[in-house]
């Protein structure tokens, strides 16, 4: 565990790059003290006599030079990110002079912030669970509004909510049973209608368990949201990949990318389709007709439909080669707008997608039937049993560990086995969840967690 | 001109990239209030409420749906970097949240501010002059720590100090012509010493022109410090090219940046040589041998010497080729550690710099040696005539206008031309002065210059 030392912080919290301003992020006990030595402003007021919550203007200064002119925010504790006392210096953006004022502070006693090492002391100071430090980071990464969306509920405290309240219902099912071991049965009222020994609350752990596997399910589909899908363009040469690629740009308004012109034989850009994160690929560029490069466009052709989650395949008007019926491949009869598909289809068991790249026609459909294939394989997810879905794949294992705990308990419920042993194993899905929101924490489980955030954050 | 009307205004001041933090700023009448449309906390409280120079917690909302949850510091006018009421907007990094926030403020009648905006309504309000306005890009684009040094300086109001100082001993000296010709002859009493119409303040005239043309080659140096210089490694095969380039780089700490592996012949590195930003090539990568590729390389290899302000040539031990002796060449005798310098130097003209790439000897000689290269073409700059450098080529260019016109105004005064030619010289001279400052000035004249400004400044 390197976090633990309670030394005054700082770490970039924007790139600096050829922008208006930087923002350096300082935390930490006498943190703002010490940036009193190297500050100075106009009016003689230092940094200790500000309130907290407010912005102070002056000059971050080495001794008698100036370094950079900058507003620095000031925050007392626990009114602050961290919960300790902090600052946000505000200085001029570039390459220079971001790193000029860091030189400064580094020299005056602040120590360079490790990954996530604010958020870590925001979690360690009781500002925010585990859920709500991880959304920090999802935010951050989010590659859609959706997944932007998905990360803020969270961030605002629904799934945090959503497990405590399920963890409560448990460790309410665990209390009832706990009473009958803790006293032995001809002290338990007679008038009961309990079977001696047996589980009080089946109902409940049996509900806790659907609201859980619900939540389990919930990731698949995030996990689509976070990190989104490869989607190959392939066909026949002059079947219209290009002009589909391009339509499939033109009609989405949130392009994050375009890769910039490399060697490569494949153009790929990044792409929202329904809020999911897709790596477009157009396997046009792959050279088709020249002689002695022929093996190494089909060679990579294969490769990338290989490694694609969902494969568009432009049918020619002459198709006439078999096809299988692979559960990634979209079939498109594209140029709908000049040639109307035949009917009777005249390959089995494929129904191809009637598109027009020219005009448009069919796009949008092209979208839902995308969207539709991509999620076909995630299980059933119901928003109305678990109003949220997890966000990382550490929260995903808790959860099913919790599961599988309740599962065990209600198998040996079934058994008719003693409470004695069906209780612990309650007792563990409630720890599993407790894991979750970080009410149960052991050092290395959160140095693996908040190793993985970024500096500043 | 584009920056007249007085909407609030928007923009990113940081760059929207994989950090932990976005800063949008925001300014404009009204602006507090607009964003209080779109803000929402626990508390209830409104941005209006808040005081200047606060820092409010909350979220970014649309409608219902919290967008991002951010901090946002309030400044009221005139205590702001525009004068106007304004906002700095802290939300999430990464390339979603930011996005999503400027889009709701757009949405809520925000518009997109230009390049230098913020930057041009606080010159507008009065808060700074054109020399500091111009000193934030200047840092903002700095290359090394000189630059940045003396941008702040600029930023500080030392170059607007300056040249109100000159320009103020100019206004005396043209008030004093200003008697003569405002008053007939014989108004003027008799027992003055000055000659009839000939003007009063001649050798203020003289130190005024004196510390222009200081001021003015001092931005020879200053350019060199803001754009560097081209610096390329040539020589024979193995004469040790490439462990020349990784010792100079290793010698610095400032290094900016490696150009990434590209597919390019040379490779590349930006390092900081006294202060002095230099793109240093190593043309070892062209290839030497490879017959096929031969011409080429030798091509490109001439034409990165014709495009090098310097060339760093290292000598072979049997170095018997014909050598010029190039003002832009540095002959160097590296591997001195194993093989002394011959005495006398067998090429006449030439008396190479002793360095070993491999023990790091001579290397700081060498950087002295290339320091004094580069500023040798420089005119000589007197910092106690004028203690400041200028920042800008329009900086430049109205201090030569104003140093021809005193010129000339100085040889009417020769010829015993009449006052009444000769003052509105010095008026000229006082207006291109004004000009640099800003307090006189054109809306075109503005518009070219703001406009090379990056966005968010």
């Amino acid at each position: 565990m390197n976090y633990t030392d309670e030394l005054p912080i700082a770490a970039f919290a924007t790139t600096p790059a050829n922008s208006a301003l930087t923002l350096i992020r300082c935390s930490g006990k006498n943190s703002i003290e010490l940036a009193d030595c190297v500050f100075s402003n106009a009016k003689k007021t230092t940094l200790s006599e500000a309130a907290g919550n407010t912005v102070v203007h002056g000059w971050i200064v080495n001794k008698d030079e100036k370094i950079d002119e900058v507003l620095i925010s000031v925050f007392r504790s626990p009114k602050s990110y961290t919960g300790e006392d902090s600052l946000d210096i505000c200085c001029h953006g570039g390459s220079v002079a971001g790193k000029a004022v860091m030189n400064v502070l580094t020299n005056a006693g602040f120590r360079a912030a490790l990954p996530g090492e604010f958020t870590f002391r925001s979690f360690m100071n009781g500002k925010i669970d585990l859920t709500r430090s991880e959304s920090v980071m999802e935010i951050v990464s989010a590659k859609t509004d959706i997944s932007r969306r998905h990360a803020i509920s969270r961030l605002g405290g629904s799934l945090e909510k959503e497990i405590n309240e399920i963890k409560n219902m448990l460790v309410r099912a665990l209390a009832a049973a706990e009473i009958f071991l803790d006293y032995s049965e001809d002290e338990i009222s007679a008038d009961t209608d309990e079977k001696e020994g047996r589980l009080p609350s089946k109902e409940i752990v049996n509900e806790v368990l659907d609201r859980l596997k619900n939540l389990s399910r919930s990731w698949q589909v995030e996990r689509i949201y976070q990190e989104g899908i490869t989607l190959v363009i392939a066909g026949p040469p002059n079947s219209g990949k290009s002009s589909l690629f391009n339509s499939l740009l033109k009609e989405d308004r949130s392009i994050v990318t375009e890769v910039p012109g490399t060697t490569r034989d494949w153009i790929e850009a990044f792409v929202s389709i329904k809020g999911i994160p897709v790596r477009l690929i157009d396997t046009a560029g792959l050279r088709e007709s020249d002689n002695s490069a022929e093996k190494i466009g089909v060679a990579r052709s294969l490769k990338l439909l290989d490694e694609a989650d969902l494969v568009l395949y432009l049918l020619n008007e002459n198709e006439n080669e078999k096809h299988e019926c692979l559960s990634k491949y979209i079939y498109i009869w594209n140029k709908c707008d000049i040639a109307p598909l035949p009917n009777p289809f005249p390959i089995q068991n494929i129904s191809p997608v009637c598109v027009s790249a020219k005009t448009g026609e069919g796009i949008a459909v092209l979208y839902d039937v995308i969207a539709s294939a991509i999620f076909r394989q995630t299980a059933e997810f119901n928003e109305e049993l678990s109003p949220v879905s997890l966000g990382t794949v550490r929260q995903k294992k808790l959860v099913d560990c919790a599961c599988i705990s309740l599962e065990e308990a209600l198998a040996l419920e079934e058994k008719e086995e003693p409470l004695d042993l069906i209780a612990p194993l309650l007792r563990d899905a409630v720890n599993s969840l407790g894991e979750i929101t970080g009410e149960v924490s052991t050092a290395d489980i959160l140095e693996e967690m908040f190793s993985r955030f970024c500096v500043g954050k």
